[in-house]
C-alpha cells in the first residue's frame, strides 16, 4: 500500500530518491568525461543503501570521516577504504583490526613527521604496513603539508616508505572552495587544487618515491573542475543530497535537493507573522551556513509536503523542538494560512548537520509516496 | 581496574560525575527552600542513568521534548510526564499508547483553541481524557497565549474542561532569560515568568476553570528566582550539565560545568598558530551561543585532561571532523605545545546540542577515572 509522508511522525528525515539518483548520475557522468576515479565520500550519507547507490561497485572505493563509518562498510562488504581524518597514533590499533577482520584495504592520512613515524613504527612492529597519504594543504583551509614545502614532504614520505609502511600517494580538499559562489572563481579554485596536489606528487617522484595516488575534492571543486590532467581520483559527498550552502555556491540548484526535513505546524503568534512548527535546531541542525552566503536562508526554505518552496517563506529562528516559521525578512512574501497539523518540508543549509540526530531516512519515490526506510547512524 | 581517559576513543562525550550530582543537589535545594516542586527536564541527557539522579523518584516527575523521550522514560518506569512541545493531532494517538502502554501520566500541552478541540475531541471519541496544560508567552520568546488574553486562555481552558479532556494547568518558559546575563535582570526575569503563568491561573480560576498545576521554568529564572508564590513546579535541564552560554549568562561557573568532549591532538599549521584536532563540530555541535555573550568561547574552551582550562585556549573554528585549536583573538595567551596524540577536553557552548551524534556519556568518577558508560539516545 502506498504512504505518503502524511502518514510519517514528525520531524522526520526524507529523502527524494529521484534527486539522490540524478545528482549521482550528473557527478559520475562528470568526472568519467575528466578522465579521473570517483571515491564518494559517505559522511554525509552514513548509510548503506545511499553508499551502494554512489559508489563504483559493492566494494567501493569510498571515503570516510570516522572510524565508526570505516567499520561499518567494511563490515557490510567495502573494501577500497580512505579515512580521511589525520590519523593518531592511538587509533592505528583500531584502523589494523578493521584492515584484518573484514579484509578491507582501510589507507589513512598524516600530514607531519610525528604521525608518519608512528604510522611507520606501528607498520613495522605489527607486521602489518598500512597505506598512507599525505595531506596536503591546496588553500590554508585545514590541514596538510604546504604544496611547496617539498622538505617536509619528502621527509614525511621517506619516513612511511623506508620505515615500513605503504606510501600510497597525496590528497587534499579544497575547502575554501565553499566560500565562492562564481563559476569561473570555483572553476580557478579546481585548477588551483589540481596543481596543488599535482605538484606535490611530482616533489615525491622527483625524490624517488612512489606516488601512485592523486587524490582531491570537494562538492564545489568537483562540479565546476574543466581539467584533472595528473590526478587520478576525485572525492566528494554533499553533492548526492545537496543542500542550501550547496544552492548558495552554485553547485546545486534548489531544485536538486534531495534531503528535507518533515514538519508539522502547531500553532501560531499571528501577531509577530509568526508559524510555530515542530522541527527546531535539532531536528534542522544549527549549522546557518547561509548566513555569509548572498541569500541567507536562515534556518531552512519552507516547502509543502510535496517538496515545493512556498515563496519567501523560510525558517527564521529555532529552539530545540521548536521552529518559527516566517515571510523572509524584507521580502514582499505574504503568510499564507497554515492551520494547526499542516505538513511542511524544510530544506537544510547543510546536509551533514542536519543528519545527526536522525536514525533513518524516509525515502520519497517519483509519485511522492514513502518507499522505503533506509537506517543511518551516528557518532564515532 | 580503574581506566583513565586516555583509553577512551575520541572524539568522546565525558560527564563528570561529581560535577552532575553537585549541579542537581544545588537546584534541589534552592527550589526546596522556594517551596516549589521540581520536574527535570530530560531533553538535555536524554539518559535514564543521569534521569534517575536528577528526578525526585525513579517514577518523576520529569518534562520531555520529543514522543521518543516520553516513550523511552515510561517504559523504565517513569508514571508522572509531560511533553512539553505544542502537541499536534496526528500525535495524540502516539500520547495514548504510551499512557495505555505503560500507566503513564503523560501529559500535554496547548496554545490554540484548535489543538484544544483536536485533544477534546479525541479524548470523547477515545473515551480516554488527555491531561493538558495551557502553554502561556510570559516574554514573547516563542509559543503560548499571551497571559493577559483572558478571552483566549478561558476558550481554550473551556474547550478542554467541556470538551472532554482535563484541564490541568498553566505552564511557561522563560526563554527570553538566555539573552541576560546581570543578577538583578536574571532575578526580575523569574519574577515575570512567575507572574505571568500566576496571572493566567487565576483568569482561569476566576472563570470557574480548574488550575491545579501551575508551572514556569528555564535553568536562567530558576537559578535566580528569589520568591515563586503561586507557582508549583518549576522545569529546567541544562542546569544539570552546565555549559558555556550558562556560564556566560551566569546560570553556573565554568568550574561548574559536568560534560565535556575528549578529543585528541591529529596535527599543527604552526604559522598559523593552528592545533588541529579529532573533534569538529560534529562532536561540539554547531552552537555557537556564546557568540552573542560578553564574552565569545567560540566552538568552546580547551582543558587538559584532567578538565582544568589552558589559560587563552580555545577552539577557534571546527569543520565536520576536524577542530582548529588557537590562543583566543586578542588575547595575551600563549599556544601550548601540545604534540600530536594529546589529549584534551572541550567544554561546549550548548549541552542539548552537542549531544546529539553520541550514544552514551563516559563517566568520570573523582579520581578523574572512568567510572561508568551511561547510554543515552536521539531522534524522534
Amino acid at each position: 500500500m502506498a504512504i505518503t509522508v502524511d502518514a510519517l511522525p514528525t520531524p522526520s528525515l526524507l529523502l527524494d530518491q529521484g534527486r539522490l539518483d540524478r545528482n549521482i548520475a550528473t557527478m559520475r557522468t562528470h568526472l568519467a568525461a575528466l578522465g579521473v576515479g570517483f571515491r564518494p565520500h559517505l559522511k554525509t550519507a552514513k548509510s548503506l543503501d545511499v553508499a551502494l547507490r554512489a559508489m563504483h561497485g559493492a566494494s567501493g572505493p569510498a571515503i570516510v570521516s570516522t572510524l565508526r563509518e570505516a567499520a561499518f562498510f567494511a563490515a557490510r562488504g567495502v573494501r577500497d577504504l580512505l579515512y580521511g581524518v589525520g590519523i593518531t597514533p592511538q587509533k592505528l590499533d583500531e584502523v589494523g583490526a578493521i584492515r584484518s577482520r573484514y579484509g578491507a584495504d582501510l589507507a589513512i592520512i598524516v600530514d607531519n613527521l610525528a604521525q608518519a613515524e608512528a604510522v611507520a613504527h606501528w607498520s613495522t612492529t605489527q607486521a602489518h604496513p598500512l597505506p598512507v597519504l599525505i595531506e596536503i594543504d591546496s588553500d590554508g583551509h585545514r590541514s596538510g603539508v604546504r604544496p611547496d614545502d617539498a622538505a617536509t614532504l619528502v621527509a614525511i614520505g621517506r619516513a612511511l616508505h623506508a620505515g615500513g609502511a605503504i606510501l600510497r600517494g597525496v590528497l587534499t580538499h579544497a575547502g575554501g572552495s565553499y566560500a565562492l559562489d562564481r563559476p569561473d572563481a570555483l572553476a580557478a579554485a579546481a585548477d588551483a587544487e589540481r596543481d596543488a596536489v599535482v605538484g606535490a606528487a611530482a616533489i615525491l617522484r622527483a625524490a624517488g618515491l612512489p606516488c601512485p595516488v592523486v587524490s582531491m575534492g570537494s562538492t564545489p571543486t568537483a562540479r565546476f573542475a574543466r581539467d584533472l590532467t595528473g590526478v587520478t581520483e576525485v572525492r566528494c559527498g554533499v553533492f548526492m543530497f545537496g543542500d542550501l550552502v550547496q544552492a548558495g555556491i552554485g553547485s546545486c540548484g534548489i531544485a536538486d535537493i534531495a534531503i528535507s526535513v518533515l514538519t508539522t505546524v502547531i500553532g501560531h503568534q499571528r501577531a509577530k507573522g509568526w508559524i510555530i512548527t515542530d522541527a527546531g535546531w535539532m531536528a534542522l541542525s544549527r549549522d546557518r551556513g547561509t548566513s555569509k552566503q548572498r541569500v541567507d536562508q536562515f534556518y531552512g526554505v519552507v516547502c509543502d509536503p510535496g517538496g515545493l518552496p512556498i515563496p519567501d517563506l523560510v525558517v527564521v529562528d529555532a529552539n530545540q523542538e521548536h521552529g518559527i516559521v516566517a515571510v523572509r525578512p524584507g521580502s514582499a512574501g505574504i503568510l499564507p494560512d497554515l492551520p494547526v497539523g499542516t505538513r511542511l518540508r524544510i530544506l537544510p543549509n547543510h546536509a551533514c548537520a542536519t543528519g545527526a540526530p536522525y536514525d533513518a531516512y524516509h525515502v520519497i519515490g517519483e509519485a511522492g509516496t514513502v518507499v522505503a526506510r533506509w537506517p543511518r547512524f551516528n557518532g564515532w
